[in-house]
Formats: C-alpha cells, sequence, structure tokens
C-alpha cells in the first residue's frame, strides 16, 4: 500500500447529511443538489436510506426521490436497516445496498435496538435478495474507532465484523469514526491492520470532525493506502444540536486538499463550491465547510477563480 | 528527523487572536485568560505586539499588559513590527522578541507597506539591541506555503530570509501559513528542505485553517519532524469578517490529537476547554474550535472526563 496518484470521493450529504438537519428538504431541492453534485463529477452518492419515516422524517421521500434522480454515471446507493429496507431499495433502483453494524454492543443498542450478533445475523437476507438481483451491497462498521459510551472498541471486534462482511460478499468496507474519537496514528494502524487482514477488500474512510481532526485522519488513511472517502457537501452532518460543531469533512475541502496536492479526484471544485451555497440556501443556516468561504487558491488546477467567466 | 514523543504548542491567542476581534478585549479580562492558559501548562505564549494602536487597537494595551502578567514558567514572547516597537517590547520585559517578514513583495507591501528587502535591513538593529539585553529573537515567515495576492511562493524565495533570520542570530524560524493555502504534501516537501537547508535551526509551523486543512498540515508537518506548533486557544484568528472562517488551529483540539496519539504536549486538555469557553464569553460569539463543543473522548489520559471533581 502507499499513496495513490488518484482517490475517490464518495457524497454523503443527501443521507449523512441531511437526515442530521431539523428541515425536510423537498423532494425537488434534493433532486436540483443532486444534479449540481452530478454536474461537479461526483459519480458515488450515498442517496438516501429506506428506513422508518418516524425515525427519520428527513428521508420519507426516499422512493419518491429514486424515482426522479438522473440516471448515468452516477451511482446511487441506498443505505437500509433491514430486510424491508433492503425490498424497498431494490425495487426503487439502488445501485448498491449499504448495511451498517455498530463496532459497540453499546452504540449497536442505542442505534437500532439490537445486539451485534442479532444485526449480523440479519444480513444474510439482505444479501441473498440483493444477490438475486444482481446488486452490489457494501457494509459500514459505526464506531469503529472509538465509541462515546463504550470508549476504544479493540480492533479484532472491528475485524471480526469486517471478516463477516467480506464472507457474505461485501465489495466494500467502510470504517465509520461515527463521533469523531479517532486520531491519526490510529489510522495508520487500523487500516494497515485491517488491509493487512482483508487484503482483497476495498476499505473506505468515513470521518467525523467532532473534534477538529478528521482531516489530520484523512491525511494519515491516505497515507496508509486508503483511496475512498466520504465526504458530505459543506461539511453537513453528524450532531444538529451543537451549535457550530462539524459533521462530516466537507466534500469541497477534501477536494481542495487533493487537488492542490497533485491528486486526482475527478471533480470540479468550482461547481462544488456552488452545490455547497446553493445547499446553504436550502438549509438556511451556515454549513462549517471553508473552502465555500474562503475560496480556492486561485493558482488552483482547474485554472481559474471560481466565478469568473 | 521523524516523529516524536513530544510537543510544545505556542499559544498565539492573546496576539493573533485578539487582533482579528472586532472588541477590544480589556485588559483584567487578558490577564485572567493568560491565568488560565499558565494554569493549564502553557509555557510559550506570545502575549501581544508593540504596534500603533491606529493599526491594531486591539493591543494598545500591550505595555500595561506586560506590565501585569505573572512571570514564571510561562515565556512572554512579543512581536514587533520594527525597532521602535522593539525597545518598547525590550523595556516592557519580553521573554523573546518575534519579527516577522513575509515571503512575498505583495504580501509585505500590503501589510507594513516596505519591500522585503527594507523589511530585512530594519531587522539589524532589532538584532542588536535584542542582543544588548540578551533577549532572544525569533523570526517568522509569513504567507511561506502561499500569498493570496501573488499565489505560490518558491520555497527558495522563503529559504533566503529563513537564512537570514538565521545569519542575525534568530533562535527559531515560524513558517506561516498566514490565509490557509498550504497542502501536507507541500508542508512535508518545504519542511525537509528547509531543516536540510538550515540543520542548526529550530523551525515552528504557524497553520490558519481558511481551507480546512490545517490540521492535516500539522500532521504532515509532526510527521516530517516539526516539534513546535502555534496554535491558539478556541481557534480564534484569521478573518473576523468572513462568518464561521475558522482562524488558527484550535490549541484545546490540536492537544486533544497528540495526547490521543500518545505524544505529549505537557498541557491539561480539560483547563484548555475551560479557558477555551472563558474567552468564548469574553468575545461573545462562538468560536470554531470543536473539542470545546464535542469534549474530550472520555478515555483520555487524564484519566477523566473535564468537569468531573
Amino acid at each position: 500500500m502507499g499513496a495513490s496518484a488518484e482517490v475517490t470521493i464518495r457524497e454523503v450529504a443527501l443521507r449523512d447529511g441531511l437526515q442530521s438537519e431539523k428541515m425536510f428538504v423537498p423532494t425537488d431541492q434534493k433532486r436540483s443538489l443532486i444534479r449540481s453534485l452530478s454536474q461537479a463529477g461526483v459519480e458515488f452518492m450515498e442517496t438516501t436510506s429506506f428506513v422508518s419515516p418516524k425515525a427519520i422524517p428527513q428521508l420519507r421521500d426516499a422512493a419518491e426521490l429514486m424515482a426522479q434522480v438522473e440516471r448515468g454515471q452516477m451511482k446511487h446507493e441506498v443505505m437500509v436497516p433491514n430486510e424491508k429496507g433492503a425490498r424497498a431499495a431494490l425495487e426503487a433502483g439502488a445501485d448498491r445496498l449499504i448495511v451498517f453494524v455498530s463496532a459497540s454492543e453499546a452504540h449497536n443498542q442505542a442505534n437500532v435496538r439490537r445486539s451485534v450478533a442479532a444485526s449480523l445475523a440479519d444480513l444474510d437476507a439482505i444479501f441473498s435478495l440483493a444477490r438475486e438481483k444482481d446488486v452490489p451491497v457494501a457494509g459500514a462498521i459505526a464506531v469503529a474507532f472509538g465509541c462515546p459510551f463504550q470508549g476504544r472498541v479493540p480492533r479484532t471486534d472491528v475485524l471480526e465484523i469486517a471478516r463477516h462482511f467480506a464472507d457474505l460478499g461485501a465489495d466494500r468496507i467502510s470504517l465509520a469514526d461515527t463521533t469523531g474519537l479517532a486520531n491519526p496514528g490510529q489510522i495508520s494502524d487500523y487500516v494497515s491492520f485491517f488491509t493487512g487482514q482483508l487484503p482483497d477488500t476495498a476499505f473506505c474512510l468515513h470521518l467525523h470532525n467532532n473534534r477538529g481532526v478528521a482531516m489530520a485522519n484523512l491525511y494519515a488513511g491516505y497515507l496508509a493506502g486508503i483511496t475512498l472517502f466520504d465526504t458530505s457537501l459543506g461539511g453537513i452532518g453528524g450532531c444538529p444540536n451543537v451549535p457550530q460543531a462539524a459533521g462530516n469533512l466537507a466534500t469541497e475541502d477534501v477536494v481542495f486538499m487533493f487537488e492542490e496536492m497533485g491528486v486526482a479526484t475527478g471533480l470540479d471544485l468550482c461547481r462544488l463550491i456552488d452545490a455547497a451555497k446553493e445547499l446553504e440556501k436550502m438549509l438556511d443556516h451556515p454549513l462549517p465547510g471553508q473552502v465555500m468561504k474562503s475560496g480556492p487558491s486561485g493558482w488552483h488546477t482547474t485554472g481559474a477563480a471560481c466565478g469568473a467567466a
């Protein structure tokens, strides 16, 4: 493993981001945002989740939205909490299902009111359904780097879940620092460990910025060989009840960093900034992203400052 | 060079932070904050600057403040723009003078209305004065990683200034990313280059977060062998006219990261969080620091959650 000349940025604002917002963003506005992200070059999109509308009313339009989104270069990945959600997502034409389990018992109980073992047992049916439709499934492991209730999670516990996902046929595994408790040394260590133990599995990092460290964590992951990162336009997501506490890393900040390093993302920074401003207008509160406020460097590889003709 | 088990955090909130705030913080409140920072273990402090009170009214109480601050473990470093300021700072009992030059002509003209050469020529008198009093002088290079007016600055230009500082006897050189234009690959590259060219000089990194990349830059600097970093309590500083645009890296966020990595900072995270909240109350607006909102991990090396008895 080693640092790559190319990385892939996976956009999670529509799901992880919007589910943390107080307001329901109307479906046509979501479509508009997806179109803007598509025009910016986004290929991998976590578009929505088929969950109980009581639990997450912000995503209650999952089926409607999936029926309307443009298809093409952009792949619409859909998070599903159970078999019922998986059926609905497959029916809606999801390009990939995302299933998730927490690395700690405490967080899994808080999140889905089941034990980790019970959550894992439920996966068989979901993977079977997806296989019938020839739709890939990715696994996500929440609180993989630390749990706010239980503390550090032994990396062997996390590995066990990752191995379970891999055995079921997951084509990718996301390691999530759900509440921003990771540090770059730990990221290096875990990534080397997981990629060593499961050399044929593609890993993704999903990093929250609750403690201001997420960009260093992302860089450490990149140095350790990760080439797929979840980010969220404008940095939305996480804890809407904590004022100004950042959620995910902002897509446009991450793209700025990689492009300045000469690492290709395939995304258009100026269009991303425009999309982040569109999102900020929809949500009607300041977003934590920084590049959308300070602008790109001006000598950015696009060769022009954003906003120029 | 290589990653160290210990780092030193230099606090710049009182100077770089407060000079960017609209309000004047009364001297007794500054003293209180300095006391809180001292109790948190801060040893290196950029306490104020002897500049024109017209240019920076927020620091107009420099002499008064320096007369009142506690002396002891904490070293009070003072930024000086010219010989007049240097005399005043030495008279006020500064433990170290900080002189500065911009790496680009455009920024130096904007900042002090002089050419880089003229700024460098002025340094002779300042270093002489300091030598008479046996007070060390450190040099700071603004926009070392990129200038908002002029673009990328060739690292050989930056080296020339660093060499000039070193030849005059500067005991430390600060490389400043004044408007947050650096990226981690560049930081690695520059740090290796500078420490290779000037192996006997101590370097410090001063990183602004205008584009959300500063923590990754700091981590890259740490990996390249830097052990001294400027940070600002609560993350204040930078651009007060850009809402929510972060200034410096927040001291408590950086301390959180290093301590979680097992790298000793000598600072007490819980006391820093308390001090950041004290500062937020003084300034009466939300600060960009994240750990002050999300709290430490709970399993932090102090062994207790902050606020516990």
